[in-house]
């Protein structure tokens, strides 16, 4: 079974904790598609690697949902019976890395040679902006899903198309945009997405303030 | 309506987002009491002052929720049918002050003179020595709430008294000892609970290494 926002996105757990009660994991096993694991599953697996490692702490945040309605069954858990899902207001993962504070969000397209700008609000890009100025590392990491090409952007030049697309341009960045300004990531078995390779890059230029 | 986890502690609702749909917002006042904010409350205001002017950016992580069951009325947001609390396997407050990764678990007990720490999970100590070893700043604070006296207690002492209950030792710690540790935090106006003072001389400990 699968669980959509409104806006037609797939739900995907977040089983980054364990449930209080043992009732029927169904999400565990349903996101598991017959074309490969999804990008979140792909991070989740990733940063597992990397807290076991001793490489850094960085987890993805729960769905924020708003619950309306619990009941209390006696002699089990509480169930909610009301709830809705809400905007996040932040990005979807942070956590810290060699006294870095990291943060970044992650979307996927089907698209083949653009990437929408839509797939982020802009309270997103505001969050990021403010992670910028306290000198935290802030950046995206976006996925082709049609060819599994995968970039980390940092903010910076993500930013750049964000205020094109706000001046009244494009809604999207292309491929080729993509390819200049970011850096690729290639699909590997442990870890799954060996992100902190780029992130130790970006470290480097933060600390000389060339970022 | 107030909510409560399974193990009889009130549910406070994380705002700190704004819903997909406008639906009942019954939790946004139900979490005032009436004797005054909760800890929680307090904190959320706090964060919010801190983002507004530009001193920090630190979050409460949403509460995590296991859905189990999804409707999609037409034309109205989904409707979560079933879902159940999970117990958080971090810490819930986490963000960036000056560079600095900042983590940290709130609690508050009834008790007088001591503080049972059965309030925290072993998976949260876990996680904040995780975070120590990657150069974060990891604390903890506690209220009293009958007396509304205010403690953070940075995470190596606050390890002494889990530590010494793992080893046999009592399941609290006496106020003397916090205050012994800890560091007050008088309650103001704006922001309510002032930390990052505090927050400030842990980071200078952090540097000199002494910490």
């Amino acid at each position: 079974m699968e669980f959509h926002y409104p806006n037609g996105k797939k739900f995907v757990s977040t089983v980054q904790s364990q449930p209080i009660s043992s009732h029927k994991e169904k999400e565990r096993s349903s996101s598991h598609g017959k074309r490969g694991m999804t990008l979140e599953e792909d991070l989740n697996e990733t940063n597992r690697f990397y807290l076991e490692k001793g490489k850094a702490v960085i987890h993805k945040k729960p769905t924020p949902i708003q619950i309306v309605n619990v009941d209390y069954p006696k002699r089990s858990a509480a169930v909610i019976k009301e709830a809705y899902f809400k905007q996040a207001s932040t990005t979807d993962y942070n956590g810290v890395y060699n006294g870095y504070y990291i943060d970044f969000e992650a979307k996927e397209t089907r698209n083949k040679n653009s990437f929408p700008l839509q797939n982020f609000h802009e309270h997103q890009l505001i969050h990021m902006e403010q992670i910028e100025k306290h000198k935290g590392i802030g950046f995206v990491i976006i996925r082709f899903s049609s060819t599994e090409e995968i970039y980390l952007l940092p903010y910076n030049a993500f930013k750049k198309y964000w205020d094109r697309m706000i001046n009244g341009g494009r809604k999207s960045m292309t491929k080729d945009e993509i390819m200049q300004d970011g850096y690729p990531l290639t699909l590997g078995l442990q870890p799954r997405i060996d992100y902190l390779k780029i992130v130790d890059h970006l470290c480097t230029l933060s600390d000389e303030g060339t970022r």
